[in-house]
């Protein structure tokens, strides 16, 4: 439906950096800026831990107060300025200040994030390099932007989509981060969104929430939810295409949910230690919340991710996990397929392995075949009526363990 | 309180045996079999996993018919037993069988357990040599029978206690199993306790649900929950001590939840892969179930348990942890301590390194040399109001990734 490139061009209205502020020990890019040319229309969503992050908090607070005139997102790595108390609100606040000093703005219309290891303050003197380089840097180089965000990430997460309207041609794009604590929960590890499309701040909320419930809360690393999590979109207008019938914003909402899902799916392909992409589409149990459920306690299990690991297509543990799911099924009535690859083809589910409450005789050559792909899709149809959900994972292995052995060090 | 041996030397009205019956490639014993001389009441705890293998929808209903009336319990290994359907049923059904025509039993007096792989049918000439060899060699030989019901498991799992009373003196012995796909939801892994005291059915279904609840149901490995999960618990009387008044049963409770408790911990200490005994003791969190909730989310956690494996004091994890677990709690109200061993000392704590939201100025050295310890007691304080809980784990290790790769291989 839309076609979603893995590169940001140009997005009228915005202009990015991504800069080395001397946070992490290397020359790597570690602090970044989205600044918009003119007020935009904003909305986020964030982390559903009860020990929110102080930029967490502050964010929620700055578009609670005022969405309409939001100007710039900046973002910090290596710290991530959670459990800091009243000196991390401190931060959080001069982190604003110090943007909106170098660049003209008022402190109120900057919002700030930060990534990194949990219960250190922010490093307020890089801080401040950084929102000083950041600040006269500022170009269309979204790449090293998206860099400047990452922690254990391997790669920087970029998409997005040209939507061409009767009213002419807007643009949708992000930028994300994440690789390791992934079970978002209502929200996500870092995103931010930006569209030269005009919105107003309800329309942005709507259309961002509806969105991040398909993409960035459908994937699990490893079922820990982050105290920082946070998806932020601006919309410019500064392509002077705006929503003015309930289709237009069926169309952006569609157009975000595609570059939230390949921004999400990005995170996943990049999981910490992961060799494999996971799709797991649990269908008919009985409402979405079931489905999703079921969905992200498969994706969750260790049992199951390692048996991933190891090409082993030790399919009872897909069925164990569904069942301590805490969402009541029939397992006479459901059924499992596996197939290869990202997608079904025409809906082809694959290799039938369980249905009737068993296992039925399938063969154990096809199932680990399958299993040896990049690449697998798990069909699970519980029978309990109306309700799916589809959860992109990854498997866990030695490299996993390792990472976070020693994250610190 | 009660002194709680890791061996069984013999319970009055019980014999037992643990035979090779060619389930397993090598010689180990794999088919176990606990036979009481007189008629025992009995009481049971199952799995909350909506997939429940055979043999735990055998027990249920049989319990549910006459718990007054149980004489034997088998067990084999290899098979689950689980996702089998129909035929399912009828193997385990036949199992108890064989085990009546070879004792001269009834086969509504017999129980039967099953671990092992999920979605594999029972190899019944195997089972039917189990039920032969096992009912002509029965001792006093526990050891041999708690091996003979062994996975992943590397040392067999035994504990017993002696309860003196005005009235005579009674034993509580068991035996369990169990290392990996543990995350006991009302129930647990294998566990097959004893008891030569005189209890009702009721009774002994009042004192085991108790017990389960404070031992099995608080123990973490991987966070999966098994298909197969059972505890059983039979009173022969033959002591010829019975419950006559509460403060009978409630030292009979305690014994009781003395023995699973050993069991339980026991099961962690040989959780796959494991290199680290880890307590979780949670207080002040609202409700015991709270407490719980959050301890168990905190032990299921994959990056707490590669820190603690790493040796690495990255304690923000635990904080964050702490936070998804669906229970609202107050971080500015919420303390946090570290301390080396497997319980404290005249309840000192340890080191404090978390109060009022922020981790606090403490000895990134003294974390250290505690993590580095065999044992590490967390204390989190939530200053939510009464209601606690203890939660004991492991780490997460290379080697458990290892095991459970290729677990069928």
């Amino acid at each position: 439906m839309f076609r979603v490139e893995s590169a940001i061009e140009r997005v009228k209205g915005f202009r990015v950096a991504g800069v080395h502020a001397g946070l992490k020990p290397d020359n790597a890019p570690d602090f970044a800026l989205v600044r918009a040319d003119r007020a935009c229309a904003a909305a986020g969503v964030f982390t559903t831990n009860t020990v929110k992050a102080a930029p967490v908090l502050f964010n929620m607070a700055r578009l609670d107060d005022d969405p309409a005139n939001i100007r710039a997102v900046a973002i910090n790595t290596v710290s991530a300025n959670a459990c800091t108390g009243k000196q991390g609100m401190t931060n959080s606040r001069r982190m604003a200040e110090l943007i909106a000093e170098h660049s003209g703005l008022d402190a109120s219309q900057v919002l700030v994030m930060s990534t990194g290891v949990i219960g250190t303050q922010l490093p307020m003197s890089k801080i401040e390099c950084g929102a000083e380089l950041s600040t006269s840097r500022l170009a269309q180089d979204w790449e090293t932007t998206a860099r400047a965000i990452m922690t254990t990430d391997t790669r920087p997460k970029l998409a997005s989509t040209q939507v061409l309207t009767s009213a002419g041609e807007y643009t949708i794009a992000g930028i994300s981060k994440g690789s390791g604590m992934i079970a978002p929960n209502m929200a996500t590890m870092l995103g931010i969104v930006v569209t030269d499309a005009a919105l107003t701040p309800d329309q942005t909320q709507q259309a961002l929430t509806a969105a991040n419930r398909a993409s960035f809360n459908r994937i699990v690393v490893d079922g820990d939810t982050s105290t920082n999590d946070m998806v932020v979109l601006l919309a410019s207008g500064a392509s002077g295409v705006d929503m003015t019938t309930e289709s237009d914003m069926a169309q952006f909402t569609a157009g975000l949910t595609a570059v939230c899902r390949k921004l999400a799916q990005d995170i996943v392909r990049d999981g910490e230690g992961a060799t494999k992409f996971i799709t797991l589409d649990v269908r008919n149990a009985g409402s979405e919340e079931n489905a999703a459920r079921i969905a992200h306690t498969i994706a969750a299990s260790p049992l199951v991710k390692t048996a991933f690991f190891g090409n082993d297509a030790n399919v009872g543990r897909l069925i164990a996990a569904a069942g301590r799911a805490g969402v009541s099924f029939n397992p006479e009535t459901a059924a499992l397929w596996l197939a290869a690859g990202e997608s079904l083809e025409e809906d082809d589910r694959g290799l039938l392995l369980f249905e009737y409450g068993m296992f039925i005789a399938y063969s154990e050559a096809a199932a680990t075949e399958i299993i040896q792909d990049e690449s697998v899709y798990v069909t699970l149809d519980c029978g309990a009526g109306p309700g799916s959900a589809i959860v992109w994972t990854c498997d866990l292995s030695h490299e996993y363990v390792s990472i976070n052995a020693d994250y610190r060090t």
